[in-house]
C-alpha cells in the first residue's frame, strides 16, 4: 500500500483540508474491496485504514462499501469523523487519485429533481410553451419537483449510451422511433440525505443541516425530443430515466459554511413552511463550469437559484413523506441571467441545437469560497456519449 | 407452531391451489423473524419451514425477510418453487391468517405509475383541463407514466395520515396551506419485477414473463387539491408521495394464464416495440371491487385497460433504462366505461366530491377466472384515513 503523504497541496487546490469529500474506491490489487476514501488534493486517504491505525471508534463506519452507514449515523458523528480525518492528513494511507477506481459512493434511495432556477424555468418555458406564460402560476409559490429513476443514477466517468425512443414534432403526422436527436445536459447540484425522517415529520428549514450529509454535482442527461413528446400531462419520464450522472465525491455540507448566501428577493410572500426571510442564508455561492470536449461553454452560478435546498427539503416532506438515508435531491438545471451562465444546451442554443454528438465528453466542475481564501471543491462529474445500440427494435 | 392442515377450502375461495401468493409474515411468538409465507385459503404456509422439512434446495431462498432474493432468482426457479409448494399443501406448517402479522413483502426499488385506462384519462382530462381535449395527443401512442416515491410504499393495513400541503383554486388570489380537502383513492394493479435487466437491454413484449414475478393490488392515494396546484409542468409530486398502499400478497404472474385477454382495439397503429397485434393477449380479466367502510362503490374491470403491462415494461426500458429486482410499476387508475366502474372518487363524483373523511376505510379486492372455474385472487389492499398531524406548520 502506498504510504506517500501529500502534505503539500498546490495553492488554491479545491480539495484541501477545508473540503475533504467522501467517496468509495477500490485499488487494482483489491478490486473486490470497495471502501471509503477521502480526497485530499490529488490523493485519496484510505479512511478505514487510517481509522484503524488511529484506533478510531468510527473505523467500522468507514470500512464499508458505501457511504450509507456513515450517512445514517447523524450529524454529530459526521462532525466527529471529519475532525478526526483532519488529524490523519499528515500520516500515511494515501493512494494517488490516478491509481484508484471510484464507485457510486452511496446507494440511492429516492431521487427527486427540482426546477429551482428562475432563469432556466423561464427560458425553457419560452421554448417548450411559446404560446403561454413562461413560468406557470405555481412556480414562485412552491419549488416544483418530480421523482426520477434511482436505478439509473451512475457515477462520474460512466459512458452514457444515447437513448432511443419516440419523438414527434408538431408538424409530424405520427411519432417516429430512433436514437435521440436532441441529447442534452443539465448542470445541477445534488444534496444527499443522511439522517432519515419518519413519515409525518416534516423537516423545518432550520433542520436542514441535521438531515443533509453532503453535496455533489449532477448531470441530469436529457433527451429533449423524447421529453417534449411525452411530458404532458404527467411530467418527464423516458427523456430523463436513461442516465443521471453524479460526482464520485460527496462534499460535506459543513464545508460550505463560508459560502452561504442569501437567495434572490422573493416576488411573493411565502407560506410559513417555506418562508426563509429570517432563516440563515439558504443559498450557496457555488461557481459551476461546464466543458464539452475540454472547451468551457458555460459558468452557471448556483447563487442565482430562486429556491434553496432547505426549501426543497421542507417542501418535499411537508405532505408527510418520509426521508431515507440515500435520498438524493437535485436542484434542477442551474442557469444564471447571462448568456454564458446557462446550464443546458437547450438554453445555450435557444432550442435550435446543436446538441451532443456521439463521442462528446461533458464535464462539470464547481467550487465555492472557503475560509482564508481557500476554495471548496465539488468532485467533477464527467460522461462521454456513446452511440445508441443498434439492435433491432424489440417487437412482439 | 400450529400444525393444522387446511386441506378443505370453501368452494370459490380465491386463494386455492391455483393462486398461492407470496407474502412476508411474522408470528406473535417471533416478531423479529419475518419470513416468506404462502397464502392458502384462510391460512399461511410457512414456506421456509415446509421447504426445510421436505429437504428442498430452495429453502434458503424462502428463509428470507423479503421476497427479493426469490424474485431475483428468475422464472425457472419461480416455477420450480411453485410446483414444490403445491406438494406441501396437505402437510403441516400452516398458521391461521388471522394470527400472523403481514409485512411489506418486497423492498421497492423504483416505483413507476402509469395512466393506462382510456376511460380514466378521458374523465380526468375533462375535469382537470376543461378547456382542452381530454386526451393529450401522445396518449394513444405511448403508455404515459411517471416515477413515484418508493420510500412511501406501505403494506395493506397501514393507516394513511391525511397529507398537508399547498392548494389554490383558480379563483383564490394566493395559495393556502392545510390538510388536503380532496383526499382520494386510485384503484390500480401493480406488477413486481423479479429478474433484473442491465442498462441498454430493452425488454421486448415477448419477454415480459421472464422479468415480472407477480401481481398485486395498489391504492395510489391522491390529494387532488395538492395535485391540481402542483402538477403543471413536471407532473404529480406531493399529491401522491405521502403514501402508496400495496397488498401484502404478490400473486405469481403464471396464476393468470387462463385470465389473459386481448386489450381494446387500438385507434392508431403502434410503433414496433409496442405493437402487440400479434403478441399473446396482454390484458388480464381481473375484476376489482372498491369498498369504503364496507360498502361497494365501484367494480373497475382491468380488462378494459388500453395499455397492457407488457407494453408498459417495453416502453419503460426502450430508452435504455435498467430494471432492478423490486421495481414496481402500477397500471394507473382502473376505470371502465360504466358509471359504477370508475376507480377513483374524482371520477365517481365528477370532481365534486365528497372525498375521503377521517376514519374512512378503503379496501380493494380483485379476482380473475382460473382453471376449472376456480378464482384467482389478489390480496386485498386496505387503509384507513387518520387525521392530519396538527403540529404547528414548520417555519424557519
Amino acid at each position: 500500500m502506498p504510504q506517500h503523504s501529500p502534505r503539500e497541496l498546490p495553492e488554491g487546490d479545491p480539495f484541501g483540508a477545508h473540503t475533504l469529500p467522501y467517496g468509495v474506491f477500490t485499488t487494482p490489487d483489491a478490486p473486490d474491496r470497495p471502501r471509503i476514501g477521502v480526497r485530499y488534493g490529488a490523493h485519496v486517504l484510505d479512511a478505514a485504514a487510517a481509522a484503524e491505525a488511529h484506533g478510531s471508534a468510527h473505523a467500522p463506519l468507514l470500512a464499508q462499501p458505501t457511504l450509507n452507514p456513515l450517512m445514517a449515523a447523524g450529524r454529530e458523528v459526521w462532525q466527529a469523523v471529519r475532525a478526526e480525518i483532519r488529524g490523519w492528513l499528515d500520516g500515511p494511507h494515501f493512494h494517488p487519485l490516478a491509481e484508484v477506481n471510484l464507485h457510486l459512493p452511496f446507494e440511492v434511495a429516492d431521487y427527486v429533481d427540482f426546477y429551482a432556477s428562475e432563469h432556466h424555468a423561464t427560458n425553457v418555458g419560452r421554448i417548450f410553451r411559446p404560446d403561454g406564460e413562461p413560468l406557470t402560476p405555481n412556480w414562485k409559490h412552491l419549488p416544483i419537483g418530480y421523482h426520477g429513476r434511482s436505478g439509473t443514477v451512475v457515477v462520474s466517468g460512466t459512458d452514457v449510451v444515447r437513448p432511443q425512443g419516440q419523438r414527434k414534432a408538431p408538424a409530424d403526422p405520427t411519432p417516429s422511433f430512433g436514437p435521440s436527436l436532441r441529447l442534452d445536459i443539465e448542470a445541477e447540484v445534488g444534496f444527499v440525505v443522511g439522517t432519515p425522517a419518519p413519515v409525518n415529520t416534516p423537516v423545518a428549514l432550520a433542520d436542514f443541516r441535521e438531515h443533509v450529509f453532503g453535496v455533489c454535482l449532477v448531470n441530469d442527461w436529457s433527451a429533449r425530443d423524447l421529453q417534449a413528446w411525452e411530458y404532458v400531462p404527467l411530467g418527464p419520464f423516458l427523456g430523463k430515466s436513461f442516465a443521471t450522472s453524479v460526482s464520485a465525491w460527496i462534499t460535506p455540507l459543513d464545508a460550505f459554511d463560508e459560502a452561504r448566501t442569501a437567495p434572490p428577493a422573493r416576488t411573493f410572500p411565502l407560506l410559513p413552511y417555506l418562508d426563509d426571510a429570517h432563516a440563515e442564508p439558504g443559498g450557496i455561492d457555488l461557481r459551476i463550469e461546464v466543458t464539452v470536449n475540454g472547451e468551457t461553454i458555460s459558468r452557471p452560478p448556483f447563487s442565482a437559484m430562486y429556491w434553496t435546498a432547505a426549501q426543497q427539503l421542507a417542501h418535499m416532506t411537508v405532505n408527510g413523506a418520509s426521508l431515507r438515508t440515500g435520498d438524493l435531491f437535485a436542484s434542477g438545471t442551474v442557469s444564471g441571467p447571462e448568456p454564458d451562465q446557462l446550464g443546458c444546451l437547450l438554453e445555450l442554443t435557444q432550442g435550435k441545437g446543436p446538441y451532443l454528438a456521439d463521442g462528446d465528453e461533458v464535464t462539470l466542475t464547481a467550487w465555492a469560497p472557503g475560509p482564508d481564501g481557500a476554495r471548496i471543491g465539488l468532485g467533477e462529474v464527467t460522461g462521454r456519449i456513446v452511440p445508441a445500440r443498434t439492435a433491432p427494435a424489440p417487437g412482439a
